[in-house]
């Protein structure tokens, strides 16, 4: 069981097929050039493979313990290696310098995010989710709020989390109950109970900030009277010190397939202080500014489980013996070959490294558009950013998360029933990664968001520019031989999601099913479309290096892996298409009591 | 947590689709005409879920505890479960009448192991196990061992076991090292290590008959030199009281993912008395009729957990409020809608229902199959029917079980954040069906036994049987304009089964690597089109009863179920070809090292 980050795709990605050093004159860029981001990056992958991955299995077996004063303790090392992770100011990377923070580019934290999750997944969500927190308050809080809480939440003192979900409403926030009553000092009495709080409760920090989903007595009903609430664990002094302990508590531990080093808490406030973020019944808003980043690390969780899955696999299928090549014997000099020469096993490893890079790539490439949201001086560009982030996040979270776990399950599969025990790591990480499809708004949902809001939004003007930018690709590269497969993939893969958008819209206004039956398969059909155009970009990087007669194998295999994808993996967006534009009568024809 | 075994499915398979009670001659079936079928299988229903269901949570939560003298204690109840299951003559519902067997058809066994496998999977394979040992001495024993054993396997008293794997040895069998030495009294002394032995050690009988493959001193190296024995715990004495305790017993026990209500072994024979089965050397071919057995039976397993999870993942959508329907509120009269009128969530449901009832229909027809291989006095039909069995029982093993397991997976996903904690079963069915993609040969071994033996065997008579059968009854039905969709939707994706074929022939016997290339994407294509024949079968019977004035809604969803199959699913069938296609080339292009 080993990990090694990896940094050469990465920096391929940001040196050779995003142009990073273009952006050098953008806040947070200008502080980091390229040879200074793959410093960032070597020293994060030496933090995550030799701090926090030999802490996966420990964390999946001893799982954590909550103790009668409901207070919880974490998995044997998660403290001290939390603590590494603060003074090596790890937290801070992609803070705001106004706080403490380094002001890097967003896209070199979730390089380091990929790292961290495929090192210890459970053990990445502290942080994660602490930066969750940190975002909201830094988008809805007031001068003082930040004041108050930033700082220590980037220098990792304290943590955060995010409380939405109540026993009856986890997507349907609307139906929440629990309640907030005005004081008169301008705070808030929190009463109610929240389920699958992570990090709700733990022993790695002075104090954890929840940010709290409720209801102001008197409120309107439903979505629109929604507020966000502060409710620090501890109270903070106006010293900053830490005053008296709320009154809440972690009132159990969820008992989970996976990520069991993470603390899933049920939280019960009662009568808790609270203060109010932003305006009274818009809590939502900001809360779903800061989901929507959450739902990028979730899609990258996906990657990076699918990314460990498949280095172990690799490294098992060199060293299984087991049968000999069905074309003769590989290595005569052992008893059997190892079972990387078997086709089959070489499909599913294919197809993981070939999903590994493309989504990458996406993710980096959404990411980047994503710090050209906040820093461009451009406002088109902004503006186009600002259309892609919102489109691309449902993409990137279900699509990168479905696949992402076929793939974990593939990997599993070429160890044999070695996979099915858990003395190897497989296991984990298919029941660690099952929770991606699930969390921050269930794969569903982000198809349903896909295609019933960021569709249509502004006319379609995010999903025009996409196409725009594609054609224009395959304008400037119809005639380059080298890239033909490449450019071919691309335009069938882009006409069909072309078919598929003009079907849905079309047909998904005059009935919404036609929509949301057809949502999962328009998804995947989009994450595939995107992947191809990723590999387009890749091929075409690598060919130039090719070209110029760089003799580094790291090119080639980029080509082929891209090869392999346009072969075995893009097919798929054939069925894919069909299956929208069935629309939803099959789907729908059954009375529910007959189910 | 429910299951309600889904007999009115089973019935209307076997008396309408099937029709059953044309074999009414035969011996077996002249003992079970359709009425007794159904009381057997009511039976079975009330038994299986009313006595073993209960127990799965309980399997899973508790596991089997192995003791410092080797012995192993099964899960709470798991014993008083086994000794009704005896009791109420289920173990020895398809067994030869001359051991005190039942002899009833192979497709009511094949039925009640549904219900057993989606009740409580890891309870079933106790009897399961212990059905392929009495078939492995049944084809391989002499009188004087089937005298001894068999009876007593039958009636359940005692139970079985199959040995074959070796830590350095699971697919690739002719490595395997467990040594036999033959004495002069005509018995052989076993010594050797063997591992993942299901149910290898247990509380439920009075002696356990352990299978074990192993080399006698001298023999050839490889598969050539494999030789079967029979290794009891308690050496049997003539007169068929117990005798001594022999020399082997389970040294440990796996941790797995998944069933542990089963006790997955590891077993040390040291100098344990064993006898040989059959001719020496020829072990691996009477291990390999009872492992064709034991491959439908894992198929049924990836059915049986797709159909408990379908079923529990219908009840939670029809009663978790959540959100409103996307084309206006279905019950104002709640605070929400039931999730069951979101288009994804029923996407997911139809995709596991469409599969179900597909997957058990090819099963069931399959299983006859079997019955007229053994009891038809036709020859031609044997023969047929032999040809079919070679050629289905991979495509039954892996495709139930890769698409089992993906339906299981879409069911946890109904359930949202709640799937993922061990609260509901759902974690459960994942966990256990997952070991079904990879026992009794991985899915990958499946495939390529397809495309590499079955497919050429004989010159192909058995596809080409195949495709005969097919291609008549599209002939015959290609006017009936109620079957339209579904004679159109066969004759697709059986043309695209055959021009698989065709590209394989010509181009898997020049490359082998073609053919284990393209040997997942073939036997999925080939499941899928088996699957649209059995749609085409019971649209048929379901058509015929409409028209008829038959009210009952079940054949109305029936045809539509099958509607949803043809718009939703058989689309991958292109897909598939596609991929097929390809050939080794993309699959095989990178060097092991750069892996």
């Amino acid at each position: 069981m080993a990990y090694t980050a990896p940094v050469r795709d990465m920096t391929f990605l940001l040196r050779e097929v995003l142009d990073y050093p273009r952006y050098g004159n953008l806040p947070g860029f200008s502080d980091a050039p390229i040879d200074l981001v793959e410093q960032i990056l070597e020293e994060g992958a030496k933090f995550t493979a030799g701090v926090l991955h030999p802490l996966n299995t420990v964390g999946d077996r001893e799982g954590c313990r909550r103790h009668d004063d409901g207070s919880v303790t974490t998995p044997t090392g998660f403290k001290d290696a939390y603590r590494q992770m603060c003074e090596g100011g790890w937290t801070a990377l992609g803070a705001d310098p106004a706080y403490g923070g380094q002001g890097l580019p967003h896209v070199l934290n979730l390089a380091f995010n990929e790292m961290v999750s495929s090192a210890n997944m459970a053990f990445g969500m502290y942080p994660g989710l602490s930066h969750g927190a940190y975002s909201a308050i830094h988008i809805g809080g007031s001068d003082e709020q930040k004041q108050t809480y930033l700082p220590r939440m980037v220098t990792g003192e304290w943590t955060g989390t995010m409380n939405l979900t109540e026993p009856h409403c986890g997507t349907d926030l609307g139906l929440l109950r629990t309640k907030a009553v005005p004081q008169a000092d301008g705070s808030y009495r929190i009463t109610g109970q929240k389920i699958w709080i992570s990090a709700g409760e733990h022993d790695m920090a002075d104090n954890i900030i929840h940010l709290v989903l409720a209801r102001i007595e008197g409120a309107p009903a439903g979505v629109k009277g929604i507020s966000l609430f502060i409710v620090p664990k501890f109270l903070v002094n106006p010293d900053g010190s830490l005053g008296a302990r709320n009154s809440l508590q972690c009132a159990g531990l969820e008992h989970k397939m996976g990520i069991h080093g993470n603390a899933t808490c049920v939280m019960a406030y009662d009568d808790a202080t609270g203060y109010l973020v932003g305006e009274a019944n818009k809590g939502l808003a900001t809360m779903f500014v800061m989901m929507n980043e959450a739902r990028l690390g979730v899609g990258i969780q996906g990657l990076a489980q699918s990314e460990i899955a498949y280095q172990n696999a690799a490294a098992f299928a060199k060293d299984r013996l087991q049968s000999r090549s069905i074309t003769g014997a590989k290595r005569p000099d052992l008893p059997a070959d190892p079972v990387i020469v078997h086709p089959d096993v070489r499909r599913m490893l294919m197809e993981a490294r070939s999903f590994n890079e493309g989504a990458r790539a996406f993710a980096f490439w959404t990411a980047l558009w994503g710090d050209l949201l906040h820093k461009s001086p451009d406002e088109a560009v902004r503006q186009k950013a600002g259309d892609y982030m919102g489109l691309l996040t449902p993409v990137i979270k279900a699509y990168l998360t479905d696949r992402g776990f076929a793939n974990v399950s593939n990997a599993l599969q070429v160890f044999g029933g070695s996979g099915f025990t858990e003395h190897w790591p497989m296991s984990q990480f298919m029941r660690d990664c099952r929770i991606t499809l699930i969390y921050e708004g269930t794969n569903g949902i982000q198809a349903l968001d896909l295609v019933g809001r960021k569709l249509a939004s502004n006319g379609g003007r995010a999903i025009f520019s996409f196409f725009a930018e594609v054609d224009e690709f395959i304008a400037a590269h119809e005639t380059d031989a080298d890239l033909k497969p490449f450019v071919e993939g691309l335009r069938t893969a882009k006409g069909r999601l072309q078919q598929a958008t003009m079907w849905l819209m079309q047909n998904g206004m005059s009935n919404f099913d036609n929509a949301g039956a057809s949502s999962h398969d328009y998804l995947h059909l989009f994450g595939l479309t995107a992947c191809a155009y990723m590999w387009a970009l890749m091929a075409q990087a690598a060919q130039a290096k090719v070209r110029a007669g760089d003799a580094d194998p790291f090119y080639v295999n980029k080509i082929r892996t891209g090869e392999f994808f346009l072969a075995r993996v893009l097919p798929d967006t054939a069925a894919h298409l069909e299956k929208v534009q069935t629309g939803a009568a099959p789907v729908m024809a059954l009375a529910e009591v007959d189910f």
